[in-house]
């Protein structure tokens, strides 16, 4: 690791709570020289459908193979076509939902950099309100909507124009956030002017796992429609199938005017973005946003194949069935340990929140001891208190259950064991 | 192409102009279902080795087929390590050049946006000169450096404290533009203030092929150097070899504190972004920029087989023959057509600047008509009315020739013959 | 008229509510060549004292012909020295008060402006924090932290990093609004940075007159130094006596880090700006803002004697009864008219809402018609549904009298004889 | 003094360089108790016609003692009739001019602002040019067009959207400043947008007395023509007769779109500013911009009876005659002493620019002198290296020369008599 320790900039983050060599990866299991972890991180949700996954494998494979192009700018292509083709006749279609397609830079904060852009231009209105806790990317428009105030300082502020409103966690869950927003909409003089979009995850991962109710989803809806303000969903972490249908929105069964997409969309864990535009509102000119990388065409072909394998396995149905596992799991075995804890969660992207510990280091030590343990696990949300449950969707259920036991053992080992009696642990079921 | 036109969002460009199914691609050439064509623009410089070169996709698909990982964050991984040890030994040791090195998320916008935070943080000021002509993006903070009006729009003039200086061309020729960079920041009462670095590239390629010279870029370094700013190199276009050796600023002599390198680093079209940063100024905490598909392990497989190739076939020499083989071309055969057409270019990028013409569409026929006889080429600069020769720079030499002799004819075709008698053209030898 | 209507913008704007050449004003009436006018306005609140009071005018005059320094920048001049000297053995020191006293150009806008610079320079941070409905002055900066939409609209965005708080008002008023604020700051992902200062008003005038209780404004007081934030209290309208102490903080025994005074600070009207700052936080560089104006000589006379006046006729005493009068009367003779009125105010700034009427041509048809009888009466806040009561302080009470019988007669006749019977004008007293 | 230093803040700076008490003044002398002192510094500005000038000061003291209106808001008042009335009469009509007057906020920057947002407001774009070396006033507006970088940095960056373009000063004298500015407007690609006004001086005097040539105002007039530019003059320094005509641009010949005057428009050193607008550039809406004192009643008095003063003593000829005593004096006696001493200067503003000696401590050691001697005058420029000659225009002759000699004396003190001998001094005529 010297080498990485010697030449590698400060910036690198994940690689230092996990500080192994890894050398290969299948499923859901990652493999260094001398142990194998269960990846409860998944490509902080770009695997989806797990390392490697040999259905997707081959067909990109197969398109090396064939010296297709490999690299295409946003030229027309056989790759970009098949994607489009499936992507219509196996999402978009089925729901009812009909979206223009626009294939950014293959990052999800490129996406989200477009889906800014087109909102002010549609709306010629140059405001964005975010909602705190957010997390949206880190390139400066993307930045400048996100809550994170120690990564937010990387702009010096010089982004601007945009209101963060308050999301329904912590305090703000005792006031009504929506009618907060429009109270502000309404007031002529409350100094925040009518924005061009509002911006929302479903599940705010970044922000420690905090899952919108259906009912606040749909009076976002409703409020949007009546201020006519754009409403845009960043669906890069909780899409693709992770809260289980392929669209994270689709439970409050709304509409929104642009989705932006990336992570676990080629399937592979290729870079790919993009940016669903309703098609009244698709009103770029040519090239008024591009990339070079905009067209990764194994990207395409992977998430061809994702969307194939998605359909083949019946992965929607798995995704509830592990829910309901993970669910129950989580609330019996973990929340039961202490009454601090707290559990939230939704499909399969769960977070135990031990923020009310007040003890930072307690968080850490226990991811670490998961490590240690052979489970990969990452700490998201305010001071990292959440130990954020992530695994690609289609985990093995034995493998799944082998992690569960895994932060079980951490927890007894790091809040229990030093403390307690064998008694008291017997009493909770250990 | 009709599912494109339908479902793909007006935004997408370059299709606009080849206007035609691509479906398999070897070295210089790139295929339609029904037609071949030599490709002058590869892959907007992404594509430095040609398309699908065979050494490195081997390693590629053997990569694939031992399902080491495809995607890791930024853990440390087997294919990242073998990059960071070949960059070394192959380019930063011999050329006694020391960087760290910061993998971005894989596209040119995320690294240029990764300079400007970093440089921001090292001197903790927010100003950033940049120069009339550049293009740095289409993010917020890197279209906030991008001199094209049109695009800028997009940001709606909310990102700032960027300021435009004279980049030595057009008018902007006639004086000295470092002097007047200097006055602005030696004038207590310029309204400008010190900026924490200077943005450059040393070819202006989307500006219009404009080559910086020698003693311009060194001055540019001493000046950073009197006035305690950093020098940023935008490397994205013309580095990697395109101007002869691996870097671009190698032929001045000069180190710039931050150096960004993207489009053809990854040797195969794979997108991916690299950041070099000078050891002392490399102030990053960990996260403090980062992105899920950073570590794009395929990319780093390529991009180590792409310097090994480099040096297998002695490429920078190459590339040398090459240059001279163009300007030859370009200055006997182009330039002597017209006395209003002007040639500039250095290494393997070249302009051939219709301006003068003051007749947009002429040089958009000169285009199409290219592709009609099987040439790719694309119109950059102001106005769109530079043709940008820009070929692979391993593209073979008949093919190179050939490529040529299209641009000659196109010329001819739609400038001469119509309004000159066969012993005109004669004269010019035709 | 015809001569303002040919030649003065069409920026003028009390003048086309009370369309009449003023001719000449004492105390508390006004006149035209032809009518006399009671005074509901008193100069927005720069005439505290009325119109040329005899006391402060007999000085004036005397200073002008003694051929005193008439402009004097910010030189050591008598008059200023004998104001300053006034300022303190009247007003701070008997109120444990110390401040430092910078003489700004001579708009309250100004003192503003002063204040934000102040704060962020001493604080090394740029946000501001402002509330929901106030006013504080149509420069850049104060323009910045002033919510009414609609005069906002002439920055254009470009001055930033304000963030607009609740304030106990409207819908707001059902949330405990310091909660939010506190909330924001403690959240490291709210996305709002701990700003330099928070600015406030005790009564938001131009807001619609909404009068913060004692607690909100000792818990805003606490918040701030909880936090390390300056806390401005903006008295322009409602310092100088308007509540009855001579600053409008008093009742809440608080001392704000920086005060702004002007309007009635003069006496006679004389344009004037102070601003007070805590004597550690004067970290000042000598001309870091200043003014051609800034020591306007007749106003520092004015102002001396205006200090003077107030002892001498116990001003502070006759405000509390007039409030008294006014508090009684209102509720008593107004509120009754219609449950749809609301009564709000302290002091002698009172406002009558009638927003609840969704009706803004009833406010004009009854302050036009207040005119027609005689009394000059402002329209404020949220779509200009409130009448503002703002007489001189020393107003005779007969006059006072006068004036309130005015407006109950506007209201009568404009709300209730068109829809009623005698017999139910008699049940409410009339 | 003791008051002073301990209870006004740190920021006051005239009276640091001039420290005594002022106690009164008349004409061009100022008298502190001990002491008299000629007047070259004239309020900055706001003293042409001198201090306490016997017919100005006569018709404010009859309006005092008339109970004519002291404060009215923008009412419509027999004092503003009469200003209106003989501005039109004896300085637009005469010229030619036709404009609507704006009062603004009775302060130079308020007009500043004011008029930012009116232009801005016309043209809907955001962007203003402002001139290296400007000075416009210290709120956040128009402190975002000044160029002294130490005052700038108040405003932290926040107000943004303005571009700072050459003056022909320095060393940009060397280039063809006008050129500059119209080549970043035509060229697509210099990342800078066409602003809504250029705002300029046409003697920069704070700047360190640049006069602009005529040819340079004709210029950038017909410029801001051809690209639908607005163009605003700010003549708060320099109008009002100090270069001889009513307006310093009428020398030029050109009719600027929106014209600041302040600082000598009262006539006696009264706080006011005034907006011109070209009538049909008149598009505010009613109250867009306001202030309490936007209505200075007194001012308006000063200003009428200044403008009848003008025309009684013939005014703009004396001008002449002493801008041509000064500049003899200047380059005869104060150049001749050293050859690095520069003079600059039209009509009754000059500067003697010392800063060739690279010694800011001479400048300001013979300002001080010239105090001790009974001179007050003022440094400005780069490095406050200019000695700014800025008497009333209606001081007496053997006053003027009396000033010039002290001048002359203190060159000789503190330049020559250490270094030189008797012989030397002889020769150049002392």
């Amino acid at each position: 690791m010297k080498i990485f320790e010697q030449h590698e900039s400060n910036v690198r983050s994940y690689c230092r709570n996990f500080p192994t060599v890894f050398n290969k990866a299948k499923n859901s299991i990652i493999y260094s020289e001398s142990q194998e972890y269960i990846d409860f991180l998944a490509g902080a949700g770009a695997l989806n459908y797990g390392h490697n996954n040999d259905y997707i494998k081959q067909k990109v494979i197969d398109y090396l193979n064939a010296d297709a192009i490999a690299h295409g700018l946003d030229f027309y292509t056989l790759a970009k076509e098949q994607f489009i083709s499936k992507f219509f006749s196996s999402i978009l279609n089925p729901k009812n939902l009909d979206y223009r397609l626009q294939f950014c830079g293959p990052t999800g904060t490129n996406a989200v950099e477009a889906a800014l852009k087109l909102a002010r231009k549609i709306k010629q209105r140059t405001g964005i309100f975010s909602f705190m806790g957010a997390f949206h990317g880190m390139t400066t428009g993307s930045l400048s909507i996100t809550g994170n105030k120690k990564i937010r300082a990387g702009i010096f502020g010089i982004a601007n124009d945009v209101t963060f409103m308050p999301y329904p966690y912590g305090k703000m869950a005792n006031i009504d956030t929506l009618e907060y927003l429009e109270s502000v909409l309404d007031d002529s003089h409350s100094g925040i002017e009518k924005p061009a979009a509002i911006i929302f995850e479903t599940v705010q991962a970044e922000g420690g796992i905090i899952v919108a109710s259906i009912q606040w989803m749909q009076r976002l809806r409703a409020l949007c429609d009546r201020h006519d303000i754009l409403l845009i969903c960043d669906d890069i972490q909780v899409g693709c199938g992770r809260t289980g249908p392929f669209f994270s929105f689709e439970r409050a069964d709304i509409v929104p005017d642009l989705v932006i997409l990336s992570k676990s969309i080629s399937g592979y864990g290729f870079p790919m973005s993009l940016l669903l535009i309703k098609p009244k509102l698709d009103i770029w000119k040519a090239g008024e946003h591009n990339g070079t990388f905009r067209g990764n065409q194994l990207a395409f072909v992977g998430a061809t194949a994702a969307l194939e394998y998605r359909g083949n396995i019946g992965l929607e149905k798995e995704v509830k069935l592990k829910e309901f596992f993970l669910k129950n799991f989580l609330n019996e075995k973990i929340k039961s340990i202490d009454e601090k804890i707290e559990i939230r969660g939704i499909g399969m992207i769960w977070g135990i929140d031990l923020g009310k510990f007040n003890d930072p280091m307690l968080v850490k030590n226990i991811a670490d001891h998961c490590f240690d343990l052979g489970l990969i696990i990452e700490r998201v949300g305010r001071n990292d208190t959440v130990l954020k449950i992530l695994p690609p969707l289609n985990i093995e259920m034995p493998i799944l259950q082998k992690g569960c036991s895994i932060i079980q053992k951490a927890f007894i080992d790091c809040l229990i064991q030093k403390s307690s009696s064998n008694s008291e642990l017997e009493k909770i079921g250990i």
